[in-house]
């Protein structure tokens, strides 16, 4: 049995307690949050649960094993360097922090200690991209050339990050887990339309070395939903349309022969368009999964693919496409 | 009367005979192509059609008083210029010219010798680009904060061009037109997967003084065609599918006030989110109408919307792009 | 306080008791089910509901008020019966009863004990259908030519009710409600497939005295889902998708206008083709609503929308499309 | 060299001579219409094609080896029967004839006298309904369950026949092609808005011995097209939206098995639900290869798929559609 204490309990907290409370094993003893409502209602939901508003109630208790950060990006640092220094496992919500110096930071000390990091890339526990990575990691897409991600809505804006780090941690995570390769450079550009120096559309491209290239257009000023990516390989292409009820993957087999005689119109280009094949595509609820998933990494004691290292990868690339948009589309390496 | 002689009979050619002829005070008096094929094709269509391999035959003929150049833009500078000292008006394929020197000149040469010139921007003739531009006139959008356009398919490869200099003259032309502001710099990511120095996938930003933003994403190995366009506006929102049979705008009555007070927690956002209304669009052919205004700003001698200047700002942002693209992303200010 | 006692705890019995239990002045006290894992399963949730395989303690209750039959339609008869005898107000699932002469009874029980009966018609709380009656009321569509539904998907097969008794009271009801007009004649046809003689696939066409007609298509055996409603009216025409996420409805500025003049070939038909309209649709949970309603007629004493008269019309719809379907498409005048 | 006279330059005569003329050995020499703007039209496409208001200049004429009739169903009979008469091949727009007793004396007429009939049922040479056609006689769908289309748009009003004379043929010869199995009886209503008396909706049940049903929802007074078909089957269920540009056909791995035990409540249901394909379609104009088989099935002396007797199936489920609908649905044994 592992005892967890949920720190926040705002827009997805909610959602954590709902499905951590439903996995056998797993205890959720109590609650914090600053706001009296918020455990108000937690408590109409749970009424058996301990709240309070003091962290340290929770990071510091002794029937606690584990300690779930659902609160701003910016408070993670300290509340999970608290909990990893009182000897719990953490379950942190995504980005896992605010600058890659914190996350290092907390690697080190979970490893000194033993401990268990697992960021909240829930995504990667849906249906749809265990598909996708099972493609790719199968070859059935060959080589790949692009990932081209769209996520865009009308709000919500948030008070504190910009819209790539509200939005593209998302498609950054899904992009690392089921992309083997590294980034190499990243170009970012945006704009603020609201006077508060947090741009709400940004368009992010990243390089990697081998000519893959990805980009990522996060957009808070949507009137429509798009949820779209595109990725492209060698010898097939995908499409992956997330609020499609059914048939959210698309894999098309097309594709492009180039051959390159000398002269200008010795070009010959053999396009190949063939059948198009959507794989059923599992539809338990990602967050369960990642729950379960959780206590399993606790219990044999073995590396969630969604680790410190993992989130730490993903604010790499988030700092590095702010500092590319404080300089409109400047190249940053690394 | 107008006499025409048309050169270049490619993949676009048909489209102009077809359309240019079906205009009443338009003669199609004589085709130049290089390739005996292509000649031999039109003249199954239009047996009365004189044909040539000389492409001054028709820039020097007495008879012609218009040349249409359809062929690769590294030839347009070059027939342009032949058929302006020849005193041509002349109606070039988009791009207008491979750089902006080739612009400047060309259009120097028209109005030293009072010849029209018109750039084949054809979308600005379509249905719905004209409802665009006359929602955005009436100001139905209010101020404009970003034009977001994705314009990708499978192929056509050019040998000559990139995707850039390919896709993006049709959404550069429309948010030139449509959008009264002019760009202050551009920002440009893209690779090549064939070792051809040709991109293939593309990203180009452009900024604009006033906070207004612009994107383009063009792609030839896309397994999907998508055309879309999104414009938000301060007061209401657009999209614009172009595959959509009917219904290809949409109009969201959707937006966002922000109030921002002091502290991070007191940001107010107030999302407004009414009806949507998709306003009929004219269905007549693009290219005839074009044809049509073509011929009455020769006879009333009138500037048309799409004349060498128009063609010069699309060949500047291309320019500006490709420089961008070959330094990942630098910052290019215009 | 309206005191609620609920029978039937199967599919629809738990979204019953959630949203009947999030009103203030409800409450829900007990909970009658045979199965005695649904009870358990509900006491994980509620711990303090009461529970009982035996419905007698609820419809005997002198605590409870109202009595909600979430069970087989089969059953439903006895169970209203005995509740409306022990003075309970009555919500029943849909449809209201097996038969007519079920339903005719417990109305006149009801009225002689003036209790109020409410028929789980949920989809007249939905934005989607109080805005389509709002429109036809309003005359929007001018004078109705047709209303042609088609509610398909995989499965759920039911065990008692044939495909029409399944899945068209939804349709029903909702043509019942949005149209003033009564049925004149149905005709139905449909098959099984599997040997049981309740039919999977059903067409029901529904004859009105003015020439309007209603059509459903419903079916088991679909390998998509569709939920679409077409409503054709002299002045403009609706398409109503219940599936999309937003523009569930779109109001067609189309028609056509017919003058037939002497002879076969003086047919004159003018097509009308205008704008489209897609209205904001509430986005309420129309349960939330149908419960609030059903205390707000019961506190009131007013007669719900959706009382025994109107589950009396679908039972006699169903029935008529029942005894039709028996006879492969034979006209039921009533 | 096959020469071939046409009669009816309307709506549908220009595509037969464009797609026959393009044919090597075949030649258009003559074309008759009572209208002479129509001939005029005629005449500025095709210089050299002889024109005539004289249907008998064409039937009787001794260079002529087949006659395409391009009219209205009703003067089907008289024409085809004078180019029979007269020693013609002849290629019949659909519907073949306005009577079953029509269809029967001219395949009668054509067998006695060795010549060819082929009814222009288009769609069967359309790649979609190719690969459909490929899929039930492979058995990837295994035995049927049913066929439902939808055809329904704004207009064109017919000023001879109703809805179902006009666009039900194209979906009964679908079926009729694709399915082996013959009609068994058959129930249709519609109703006419119009004062007209032919109904502008209708819905066609067509009933087979072995529990196939199909369904046909015609409708000319439809704000939207839909050119929907489902057909379901044993293994495999298959959609057919042939409005869209790529994926017409999608081929889903679904179903269901059902044991029925003893008792109510012993049903057995369970849904199977795998992937969907998309086969590539090919996308060579219809027209033109019914064109090409109508040349080869001369020359070759071979029976067409879309012969007089194919013609004859469709005019006999009209007849009896008909029958039924002015019934009001009674079921028309056949």
């Amino acid at each position: 049995m592992i005892n967890i204490g949920v720190i926040g309990y705002g827009y997805w907290g909610p959602n954590i307690i709902r499905n951590f409370s439903g996995i056998k094993g797993v205890k959720i003893v109590s609650l914090c949050d600053t706001n009296h409502d918020a455990l108000n209602r937690a408590r109409g939901i749970y009424p058996n649960l301990k709240t309070t508003i003091d962290y340290r109630e929770i990071t510091t208790s002794p029937e606690i094993d584990a300690v779930a950060v659902i609160t701003p990006v910016f408070t993670h640092y300290e509340l999970a360097k608290n909990a990893l220094e009182n000897g719990k496992h953490i379950f942190v919500e995504k980005p896992f922090t605010s600058t890659v110096k914190e996350a290092e930071e907390l690697i080190e000390l979970a490893e000194k200690k033993n401990l268990k990091i697992m960021v909240d890339h829930t995504f990667l526990f849906t249906g749809a991209v265990r598909k996708i990575k099972e493609l790719i990691d199968d070859n059935v897409l060959g080589d790949l050339y692009y990932y081209d991600s769209i996520r865009v809505n009308l709000g919500l804006f948030q008070h504190d990050i910009n819209v790539i780090w509200d939005l593209a941690p998302h498609d950054l995570s899904i992009m690392d887990y089921v992309i083997k390769d590294r980034p190499a450079a990243i170009s970012a550009n945006g704009v603020d339309h609201f006077g508060r120096e947090l741009e709400n559309i940004a368009y992010v491209t990243v390089y990697f070395n081998n000519n893959m290239i990805a980009h990522f257009n996060v957009n808070w000023l949507s009137p429509v939903k798009i949820r779209q990516t595109l990725i492209g390989g060698e010898k097939k292409m995908l499409v992956w349309n997330d609020l499609e009820l059914d048939e959210k993957i698309k894999v098309y087999n097309k594709g492009v022969n180039i051959e390159t005689k000398e002269g200008l119109y010795n070009l010959l280009v053999d396009y190949r368009s063939g059948d198009m094949l959507s794989p059923r595509v599992d539809q338990t609820e990602a967050l369960k999964l990642e729950a379960e998933y959780f206590l399993d990494c606790i219990s044999r004691n073995s590396t969630p693919i969604n680790d410190g290292h993992a989130g730490l990868r993903i604010v790499k690339m988030l700092e590095a496409a702010n500092m590319s948009l404080r300089n409109r589309g400047k190249l940053i390496n690394y």
